[in-house]
């Protein structure tokens, strides 16, 4: 039996500031979510539910050993950030992953984002990177905090899945990314670089994508080992990051299908470490 | 000599008015997107501006046959949507293009949205289909107002430059879209039908795309000449339409390059009218 608490238990309160700040935890709304949280290695502390909640998700919470309460009705849509009322929320803790560590589960592809501001891109951004078998995403140089609210939910649970690092310095992250064997492109705007299809992709990779605003800075467009394009028609003048990140990771694994090799565990194994900067 | 008016001028009403309705007009905000609406052949009415308006843009929009305002700054942040006020707004007129004059203006690659709810996803998949070549969109069964501010501004101003019809019914937009020459296929999830890298979408291709939340009615998927399937790795169920119809929009792109048939004009001839419906 769970006890019912009232809007002013510590829980909620802790809620409440956690769905304001978005700092070291974060806060997460909706039963897709809080599912993906418990089937991820994602330590879910407290899950408070309201009556639409499934009965089935609050056992599997409680024997995860999250501590579960319920509110009434109304008070999770006064506290949390969703514009669509959740009658689920939960608080989870997540780790904080050095660049080292997300650079050797990256496999066949991961994403650097540099300066990224939005949070719905960061989210999408993952989202397409998992489909396309990323291990790995380093949020670098000011990014968006990749366990806010927004960013959770754009991402659909794929951050939960993939080995995230966060407020981590570009420069450490490429050399990190290079020492496990990952070549890193930047994508430069049309026309610049080599046509992204004809750039081997299928190779463990590491996309850099910069700002909404500013692209990459220089000083990592000059560390990246090499830089693709997309080239465009019409009179577009550049793709929306999110945008542009889901192509090359969508080629990338178009790549790999080609040669067999599509998944994470059947993709090329990383080539030795101690590889030089590029 | 521009004058000065008031918060309460007729003008700034219907700005108002045009801001909380998403009707036959739409307002929009931002230099860039007033420069694209003059660049276009969209027929900008009136355009309001506040003391940070390149003097340039007025200029030109009164040569274009706008009439043109001023007002004090801070009047457009209370009356228009925008989240960052922008130091300019016009009101233009849109033109309700019927769904065979879309499919005649498609050239290589058309958008097919039936029932898409969300603007930010509609703007988005405009931006990807003109810089991957298409020539129309057509808007179809309940889908959002493709006029209406979100969506214009996540365009980037590509719905100025598309052929777009809107509130049209599926089955008319399909059979306008085979009468003109263009196959049409569905996006069905993974995995459900053929690879889209293994599908021709170098031939003219109408690609249909459904709601968030339903995908595309059977209706629909029964009236189109074919499906794709975009293959995913990891645990993601699905990707977000604008990241599906933008990856189908540059497959379509990729392929029409390796083939020497990048640009609308370059593409092939549409075959004769009068086909069959799918």
């Amino acid at each position: 039996m769970v006890d019912l608490v009232s809007a002013r238990h510590p829980t909620i309160k802790r809620l409440r500031r956690l769905s304001r700040r978005r700092s070291a935890r974060s806060d997460e709304d909706g039963p897709t979510l809080v599912a993906d949280a418990l089937d991820a290695p994602v330590p879910v502390e407290e899950v408070v539910a309201e009556r639409g909640c499934p009965e089935d998700l609050l056992d599997r919470a409680a024997g995860a050993g999250a501590t579960v309460r319920r509110v009434a009705d109304g008070v999770l849509a006064r506290v949390t950030a969703t514009v669509t009322p959740q009658p689920v929320a939960a608080i989870a803790r997540f780790a904080d992953v050095p660049a080292d560590v997300a650079a050797r589960a990256a496999g066949p592809l991961a994403l650097v984002l540099v300066g990224l501001g939005d949070p719905g891109n960061a989210g999408t951004l993952l989202r397409s990177a998992e489909a396309a078998g990323a291990g790995a995403a380093l949020f670098c140089d000011g990014s968006v905090d990749p366990f806010g609210p927004k960013c959770v939910r754009a991402s659909a649970g794929s951050v939960f899945r993939l080995t995230v690092a966060r407020s981590t310095d570009a420069a450490d992250a490429l050399r990190a990314l290079s020492a496990a064997g990952l070549a890193s492109l930047a994508t430069v705007v049309h026309p610049g670089g080599p046509a992204y299809d004809e750039v081997d992709l299928a190779r463990p990779v590491a996309l850099a994508l910069g700002s909404e605003a500013h692209g990459l800075p220089d000083g990592v467009a000059a560390r990246v080992s090499g830089v693709v394009t997309i080239p465009m028609v019409g009179r577009t003048e550049s793709l929306n990051v999110a945008m542009a990140g889901t192509v090359l990771c969508f080629e990338s694994l178009r790549q790999r299908r080609r040669l067999g090799r599509a998944n994470r565990l059947d993709a090329a194994p990383p080539q030795a470490a101690g590889c030089t900067e590029p």
